[in-house]
């Protein structure tokens, strides 16, 4: 029989083969409360033990057979467990209220989980699945569950799942894992980035897949636009759209040799990857990328137990820019606050975080903890090219009480024998609306712009992009948007300074001609789009961009300017 | 001695007395749990019926003395013990979880409290003092302390207090009592309103002056500019102020006359109020209001248990709309959520309500709720001017479903025989930035704007203007704001539509000449700030107001708008 479903195309391509059911038994957790301390104490012990001796192991195997990037996975985990700290939590739970072995384990994790899951940046998300995957496999060792191991795989399957964990996916060999289907996940979910990391299509989202299939059906799945069938009934249709697919992944891999330039020669937009570590840096230069357009900077302060001294920071700015051979990395300043707190600061509670005390509202606050950022930037700024970048500007007066301060700073540095880089620039996110509208007076005193979209979006929207009930309103292409980006444009090219934008949408193909057109400068993006982006830029003169750009300004609504890109795209 | 305070001006005005200190005995709650339930319960029951007696009484000498709208305050404080739905929830609390009496109405009266103040609406913030009031009231009759009664003073004097609740400020003779100055409060206190509708000066938020009072002293107040000063050094000083305030007043008082015109004779520009209940409505024809620029629907939803029905709303908006024979009454649909909840329907939690579910996304969600208001509103247009005005919209498509809606209902009614207003407009809020950038294309289907100045600087700014930390940032004087005022009014005017603003800064003296000369047509404010609207326009050419504005479009900050708002207006 054969079924078609419709879910979330998480990573491009297209698979058909046997499914692999993974589905693994539930993790119920010892409520009551426990008589023997002891007993539950030692066998936490020797789960940690067990786990960590696995942990190795599987990294020995990731090694071998998929690569550094993936056993660092491992090992990371591993590394969560020696926390001494989380081991103690346990223990104290048990000691303290009697828990379970298996309760106090869900009770820390969870804690945990929540700490990071609240973020929005995908480095964080991440952090939040390693938390969630360690401890469950170390329930699993506690409960006497048995753990699937998928390396053992060893032909051509798609994994059908409720979900994959950090874990699972790092053990998967793309020679005999072609891709997968899940219940659940969307486009930023760990499984869609892993699977975008392993170039194996992936459809999330699914909803009921899992109870849809049954031992040696066949499936076929669509990554791009998240179309799965089960035992298909032509199997041709799907092994033509299979080669389709390989052949345009052929063309795109030799834009990574290839310059930047659209179809008549303009050769100014610059490809830039978003970055939330240093370890990111390697698949920007992979993908051609040709600087990084924001590199956040939190992972320093969410990733620890303190502040990060100047030192600290330092090292880790110094190590990114030295990798980048100077290209331009620009840096955000610390954007803490609003959903993204830390455990060793007490941020006051509001009403609406959103709209509240984070960012630069912060540190210019807090000008102790910002000084030490400032000097370890402007230090590292002699190892290459950096622009210092500062999140939520609002007001004139605020971008110069933070380039002021850097001034200062870099002054006391050169007075102390230290050197900062002579190409060093200041600029500013403009992701507020009150910065895009006045963009021109800020372009006096900032010397870049890189307009953050997910936020402009939602302020200009008035919509919390997280809230599902008001979702349908972060509008990316809703005329009122791209009025304002046609503001912060214009506004910084009147003073010449480049204009860039590092939120999702400068990735996003539909949005690259409306952004070419309006004038963009640098698109900074997930590496992995970059090479796309190359590809739709080649495609396209600078006048049919512009002439795009202007009727879609003339638009009422969000449908209105996607039919004008769709007409212009569908015959390229 | 003499001693100078600095305090926030509330209400204009000099005032130069005695000292009358304010100081009542602290409630202290009785926390422990009690046996004698029944003891407990009588003296609830017997405290109300000696509540509701003295009440009575007061609100006789409020008659006599202050006239029927202070009076009204101690009946509806009254009507709040007799609510059989708080009496129970006292007793349910002594009975079941044996609180002491004053526990149990403290509890409550917290609950209640809690949910009015949360409110932006001055309506409610009134409500949840009404609340406080009658309930300390009940607690200090639990309790065995005195209440003070203000209605026996008989001197020339000035209040000094920490705050004034509401049945103070009513039993207040102004032929006695000349101000106040108090520890606490704001432009938006009860204290606040209570002074400027009786007239007399009041300094608040002074933070100690009770302590830096004692008896027989003489105090000093300036409502306007906030200073205080004990036992003023130069009376005479104080002596000139006086007069000189009391002249202007004169002359404002003739503008109730006058029509409304600038110095060069330009009559286009409306000057109305903005109201929360029908009641509301003497004083705005009191002061010469051309019309009501925002009547605020969310009265007939909060003040209830359960959605008003069509017929309820119906009388409610008719008896507005035949008070102001045939003046434009423009009725704000529900705008509920975000920070005003309702006591019978539960809202989704979010993170950033202000960026939620609220007002049009709402309604146009609820379309069974919705219907009931704007069929009410239909059948009410046929009794005078009515102007429907949809808030939160942020797209095209918003608006245009609203009014299809609207349309939809109109032609229903029609065919079930009822009249429909010829004249009825239906336009919207533009207080959401989306709406502001892009007014051009709603103008083409609103037959008006206004503008919500409070939203749209709260969202173009990024910073809840509720959150200490950040409410420097709530800037109406910003250029960023000044130029989304500019998209608004233009895209409006090209449409040959009429734009109005119903936010705060319609009624700030020093926004006036700005919004003349940005061309601003309708302006909606406190009913008490007409008046002085009234008389800075006709001391202004169109002239001097447009140049005024083209160069505030040009500043880079808060502060050089108001400096060349302040040169124009110095010589007026």
């Amino acid at each position: 029989m054969s079924n078609k479903y419709s879910g979330i195309g998480a990573s491009n391509g297209i698979a058909l083969a046997k499914v692999y059911i993974l589905k693994e038994e539930p993790i119920v957790i010892n409520d009551s409360p426990v008589k023997d301390i002891d007993s539950e104490i030692n066998i936490i012990n020797e789960s940690i033990v067990k786990a960590k001796k696995d942990l190795f192991d599987l990294k020995n195997i990731a090694l071998e057979k998929l690569g550094e990037e993936k056993a660092a996975i491992f090992e990371a985990h591993a590394s969560i467990l020696e926390d001494p700290e989380m081991a103690n939590e346990f223990v104290s739970l048990i000691k303290e209220k009697n828990c379970s072995a298996s309760k106090s384990i869900s009770q820390v994790a969870e804690k945990y989980i929540a700490l990071f899951k609240g973020m929005e940046d995908a480095y964080f998300q991440e952090r939040a699945a390693d938390i969630k995957d360690v401890t469950e496999r170390l329930l699993r060792y506690v409960l006497n569950l048995p753990v699937l191991d998928l390396a053992t795989i060893s032909e051509e399957v798609i994994i059908v799942a409720e979900d994959l964990t950090p874990s699972q996916t790092a053990q998967l060999n793309p020679l005999f894992v072609k891709g997968f289907a899940c219940n659940v996940g969307g486009r930023t979910s760990h499984a869609a980035i892993m699977a975008r990391s392993l170039e194996i299509p992936a459809v999330l989202g699914l909803k009921n897949i899992l109870t849809n299939v049954k031992l040696n059906d066949l499936i076929a799945i669509n990554g791009s636009n998240g179309e799965v069938e089960v035992n298909p009934k032509d199997k041709k249709v799907w092994e033509d759209l299979a080669n389709k697919f390989k052949q345009e992944q052929e063309e795109l891999k030799k834009m990574k040799e290839q310059p930047t330039i659209t179809k008549d020669g303009y050769d100014k937009f610059i490809l830039e990857a978003n970055i939330g570590s240093p370890k990111d840096v390697a698949s920007v230069l992979d993908n051609g990328g040709e600087g990084i357009g924001l590199f956040r900077s939190e992972f320093l302060y969410m990733d620890n137990d303190h502040f990060p001294t100047e030192e600290e920071q330092f090292q880790a700015y110094k190590e990114v820019v030295e990798k980048m051979n100077g290209k331009l990395v620009v840096i955000r300043t610390l954007d803490i606050g609003g959903d993204k707190k830390l455990s060793y600061f007490k941020f006051p509670e509001e009403m609406n975080p959103f709209l509240g005390y984070r960012a630069i509202r912060f540190t210019l606050d807090r000008k102790d903890i910002f000084k030490d950022q400032i000097r370890a930037l402007l230090r590292a700024s002699a190892y290459g090219h950096i622009g210092i970048m500062f999140p939520m500007i609002a007001t004139v007066d605020e971008f110069l009480a933070a380039k002021n301060f850097t001034l200062d700073c870099k002054k006391e540095l050169e007075k102390e024998g230290h050197k900062v880089g002579s190409d060093l620039e200041i600029g500013m996110m403009v992701e507020i609306p009150a910065a895009a509208v006045n963009a021109e007076n800020f372009a006096k005193y900032a010397d870049f712009f890189s307009i953050g979209t997910n936020d402009l979006i939602q302020y200009t929207m008035a919509a919390d992009r997280m809230s599902e009930n008001v979702s349908y309103l972060y509008q990316p292409f809703n005329p009122s948007i791209l009025k304002l980006l046609k503001m912060t444009i214009d506004g910084g090219h009147k003073h010449n300074r480049w204009v860039g934008m590092c939120g999702e949408m400068a990735g996003e193909p539909d949005a690259i001609p409306l952004l070419m057109g309006l004038g963009l400068d640098a698109y900074s993006m997930s590496a992995t789009s970059i090479l796309k982006a190359r590809s739709i830029m080649s495609k396209l003169t600078l006048n049919e961009t512009q002439s795009l750009a202007k009727k879609a300004l003339e638009c009422e609504n969000t449908s209105q300017v996607l039919e004008l890109v769709n007409q212009l795209m569908q015959n390229k």
